[in-house]
């Protein structure tokens, strides 16, 4: 097929064409260089199209085949189909005027089975991506090493009980990041898919997290040694495929980095799907990780609530979504990180159009939700409200408590001289969400 | 009411009279002084009955008023009701021949409007419950503070907006500790009912979190100056009654306890219904807790796994318990911790009889699990396979892997050099199951 | 207390102020008199208080005491509490302009511990209702009986094992429907809180539909005799406080409703956080009762996605309620229902302002949303494309199937003599979704 | 391949050896001649292997390729790889001494593009099953038509909005339930996989319920026009893949038969994994299948607690299975129903070993179950409390109230009357408790 990159030659570039505007295929909100707060939005959202879900996925679920009927999904799959895939990602890209996209070694390449093939293979697709990167402008939010779909890696990668296994990880992730810092990648990013178990019956729970922890210290010492400036993240998921996945919130991962010496090195990827399925909400992953210090980058999509599962559906609440802004812009906003659209049409969906549908739709919540949160910001009712709520800890009593040699028994000695008998102040929550509805 | 303590009279004390017994008020399994791997019964799972929910608790619930019609649940609920139900709380651990008991400071005290009410009435409390255990030969498996029932610790107490309310809990948690430490209980626990927030929008939530661990540090601080060698646990819990509370499980703990450097002072009492409102099981709780060298004590029950709240229910699967002991034996036994039965008979169950079934059923499960993992572990089957499972890393490669100076692209090359292709192999999930099943 | 209706003399009559006003308490969408698809808002929308959440609820949790410090909560709970609830309530209704209160018996009268005093209290209570309806203006949606506080219903009241509490049961709904009846309501609800079990070893599910059935024809037939014009409704939820409640969902009270055969007597009043519990959105439960001919009234509230209890939140999500209001319109709009506030403020939201905020921010998110939705239903662009997908059943194949006379063996063979081969269209989900953004 | 059949060359028959037996591969419990309440084992639990988890799936998931790696599993899949899976499936039937199996059309046979290849090869597929019974002598339990891989039903089958789909969907029923009446199968089974939705958005729910039950009444009338004296059933489930399934459980299911007027014809075949994820317990949907009337059939497997999709675990806990029996026997027992595993192994285990540990296990788990229920059912002494607790209902009041003609007024009168004041009684949950453990 001499045309394939045509699969999107009907489509224009998606521009800006205000709020009001009629053509379902532009952005509303999406003015990239319009500055919020010192920044354009582009640089403020640094969105990126991810080549799994985008252009991997054929469509299938765990009760069906593919649906899908792209020109590069074929039977055998070979170099020329990889290419294809190579270049309609780009332009996807450019169509969409967003800044960058994301894979894993495995998306960008042809199946190989050994490691020769996939020295070559990945190689060549690089080398590729390296060129298209050239033509159309587009740049590498992240790079990522696939250690979840090849049957090797069925009871995990750095934490298989076999090391074979875990040479086989580090050769994949050596390459990725490898080629990550040649593509000039913002970041680098691990989701361990497989690191986890499916019973605890054959599982050395303290063997494995060891192993875990020993692999990323020698991929932060890799990054050094090549000389890569970007950021190492992790990427936090409860399970799925997983019974239990180590990585499983932030405040796990958290503990994991400190109980290896890495929380200086290593920050966390968010993905709102991945939060909710923890038992929180995508804000609080945000929160959290910015109180830890170790607030990264984004994987923006969306759950379903009544639905157990990854559904990675497109963003499209601009309630929550500015609900998560305001977390983001609270941790200083993106430094390397971005928004990752790491989110899937529906199997239904199978359509060209419903690629532009999909990516537009997300991009324009998110912006609106940037937008949103600028005005909450400089409204300040909210943020006023919260810091006078805490106002006692700036006072006498809170300086006290604080300072080094005030024990329990001085404070508890104190409540008993001043005869202390606080009552409960309002925390105003239902005015402040009225507050935050005022600008949604 | 002069024969108050005669609230049980009707009962005898609970004997071990064997698994064919056909008496519905003894023990089956719980032998007290039979040796299992090394300890008597009740050495190894030190059983203590909880002051709350068997005493205080009225059986109400959200949609109901109390329901049990206990003498000393009284309108006026004053200094007589309280020595009463101290009483017969210590007569009923005696009849269930249990070792231990456990309490918070309001449990076992008439409710307190000021500092010196507080101090006074728990003071005549503590008095009393020394006298209490010297008569009834009980002792004491751990003190608690609540603070979470009075309005003012609405917005939490550690991590309230308001240093005064902060000094509160300063009080009662120095009173409880020393209280503790006279009773001769072997933990001290800390329950964060409320240290977490409804509402990011009025929570600063790094703020909280420093707060939270300068009061964990204060209170380790008085352990040792006043010389109690037991140990201080924390109970995680993911919500409820927050919408997000900051134990939220096991591993978030730890990552707490090594950012404000308890990691060595504090453990973890891990509770059956908070592991599975977290999105755990309770013996991965365990085995997360051993692994990161935190295990202390546990909270015996367990949850409804329809039901999204804290039931409290008396644990009563041998399958599930069975589990949780092998984690508990591989974790070394308990030290200073134990089985506290942290759960409550159902709101229907109104009778004196009903807190025998409760107890006595939830007893001889774990027992009947205790003699269970015995077999499991002398049979050995499940350990063998565990260990070859990950012989690998005992191996050339395996040592290579984890040698100081080894380096990621060491591995690599390795895997390169020696075209490495691993298969994964068969985890036996399903003969391992069948394997416990035969021992249940 | 004698000037206890003052407990909100400092607020006004909430009014509109439109989209940019900058008061707090004030309407920002909802114009009662505005006419929107051929009803004023106040037609449509037919909002109203509730008297349990937010005059009779203390602020209590399972782990906590009441916050609050409303003047008529008192130690002693008498008459003139009573009466002092009931005028502020009314008052506060009217504070908002709002048309509609809505009541349990117990909640407008101080507690009865006997039959003659249930009919005297409650006889008194109705009597001062219907007065202060006269004198503030304000109607009653709905009135109920609660079957489920009092300790004789902790095994049920309908479903009760015990005949004697089924006949308290039918005291308390003839008198709370007398009640209704002669106040002018709207509806009659039930709501089966204790209608379920805890364990099946004790229950006979059978009997106890059964004895639920007959319940029902009662209470359909005593309104015939009485000449009640309003609705019967059945207010589903899947459990808690039980483990399992009967009416779970609406499909299964419409199943109920079948069985005994009252399907045309008796409709549902849907709650959002219910239908969140029981694993559906708010909006399929409203599209269900459409489909199922059983739609009636809703009691309006938000859950909470992370936590498995009825939080019981005043409504927030414009977005969410945007997609319910679609389904409300397609099921025709109200004719006896409304939307009743089935929420409370948070347990930290002490103060009277508090119960405005709440109830201000839900009237005016709801009035956002049925605004949002005639935007969508006059662009038109979703039900359009809606109806083209089913086109084909109005077409000749689709015709044929639904004839009398057609065979599955005859559609068979049609299938084979075409040698059909259909393909999948696309569902268009993101386009769709992207369509309501543009209107929330 | 010509030693195909020889997959399992090296295992024997299983047969059963007794509890202590030491044979890991032989039933401890399942002794299928022994008679347990009037009846043999194999006629009580009628067990069969279903063909797709066992044969088919490859051991993929959403985020890997299939580890398995089954002679007959073969990149060209064609007709000799299908004739293979038909030969080793019976025989593994055979090697496992269970009577029956069930099947999906497309399971058998190989892939078909058109309906004439369909038709062809489908029954190429049947004429051979044929032949393999007679020699096995196995038996079909129920066969059933696959209306949910093949892209074309990605919108639905029966509530598919094109009728072409529908059309297609009536084919291969058609031809399933003639293949099931030919082959002597006791059941016929529909899984709508797909008849639910993605998004409210583009769904007509009512139009697509009409066409569901349409087809459902083409269905039945097929049944009987072809003299199949099976029984037809449904397989509920809430969700996956669809974001919501129609048959989303047992009541909801019923209610739906009631409505298209097949309460008498239709049955349920209820799957335990598919209970939990609709919120419910195994044996809640047998009581409940059992109380409407509608009892058919069990898919046995588990689901995991912690997660939120069909794992379809085999069954291993003899506890839940316990308190299921309990409700199947409450039922009266199987007739043509049976226990079918819809069970797979997981992925990692990889061995045709793994396949007997898997049902091996799920055999004796069940076999246990019934021995337990026996013993629990013959000590009687829940049965008598259970009926003691709704004695009153056969009393003087109990009567009344059921009696034609009594109306609520005659209750209430009757209650006042009497001055009624009922206290709950105890429902002794916890003594419940004890005595299942008792017999498990």
């Amino acid at each position: 097929m001499s045309a394939e990159t045509d699969y999107f030659a009907e489509f224009p570039v998606i521009s800006f064409e205000g709020e009001d505007g009629e053509n379902e295929l532009a952005y509303r909100y999406y003015d990239k260089d319009r500055v919020v707060m010192g920044k354009t939005m582009e640089e403020h959202l640094r969105f990126s199209v991810c080549m799994w879900h985008t252009f991997c996925w054929p469509g299938s679920d765990v009760f069906g085949a593919g649906t899908f009927d792209r020109p590069w999904q074929t039977e055998e799959n070979g170099a020329e189909a990889a290419a294809m895939k190579r270049r309609t990602a780009l332009e996807f890209v450019r169509k969409l005027d967003l800044p960058f996209y994301c894979f894993h070694d495995v998306d960008v390449m042809e199946p190989a089975a050994t490691v020769s093939e996939y020295q070559t293979r990945f190689g060549t697709a690089v080398d590729h991506l390296e060129d298209l990167q050239q033509i159309t402008g587009r740049k590498l939010l992240w790079g990522t090493a696939n250690l979840f779909s090849d049957p090797r890696y069925a009871a995990g990668a750095a934490t298989s009980p076999d090391p074979e296994v875990y040479a086989w990880a580090a050769l994949q992730v050596r390459s990725a990041l490898d080629a990550t810092h040649r593509l000039g990648g913002s970041n680098y990013v691990l989701w361990g898919g497989r690191e986890g178990y499916e019973t605890l019956l054959n599982t050395d729970l303290g063997r494995e997290l060891d192993n875990f922890g020993r692999f990323l210290n020698l991929v932060v010492d890799h990054k050094h040694r090549i000389g890569f400036q970007g950021a190492i993240l992790i990427e936090p998921k409860p399970h799925e495929p997983t019974k239990h996945q180590y990585d499983f919130d932030t405040a796990t991962v958290y503990g994991f980095l400190k109980r290896y010496g890495l929380e200086d090195e290593v920050r966390v990827n968010i993905e709102a799907n991945h939060a909710t399925l923890s038992g929180h909400t995508f804000e609080h992953e945000i929160a959290t990780a910015n109180a830890l210090g170790i607030f990264g980058s984004i994987d923006a999509n969306r759950g379903d609530h009544q639905n157990g599962w990854d559904t990675d559906q497109f963003p499209n609440s601009v309630e929550e979504m500015t609900l998560a802004m305001i977390e983001i812009i609270r941790a200083g906003g993106f430094t390397t990180g971005g928004f990752n659209f790491d989110a899937k049409v529906r199997r239904q969906s199978v359509d060209a159009e419903d690629l532009f549908h999909g990516h537009v739709g997300g991009v324009d919540v998110l912006a609106k939700a940037l937008l949103n949160a600028e005005r909450i910001i400089e409204d300040g009712r909210i943020d006023d409200f919260r810091a006078q709520r805490y106002a006692g800890w700036d006072g006498e009593l809170g300086r006290k408590i604080h300072t080094d040699g005030t024990s329990l028994a001085d404070i508890a000695d104190l409540a008993i001289a001043r005869n202390l008998n606080p009552r409960h102040r309002s925390g105003r929550q239902e005015r402040l969400e009225n507050l935050v509805n005022r600008f949604v």
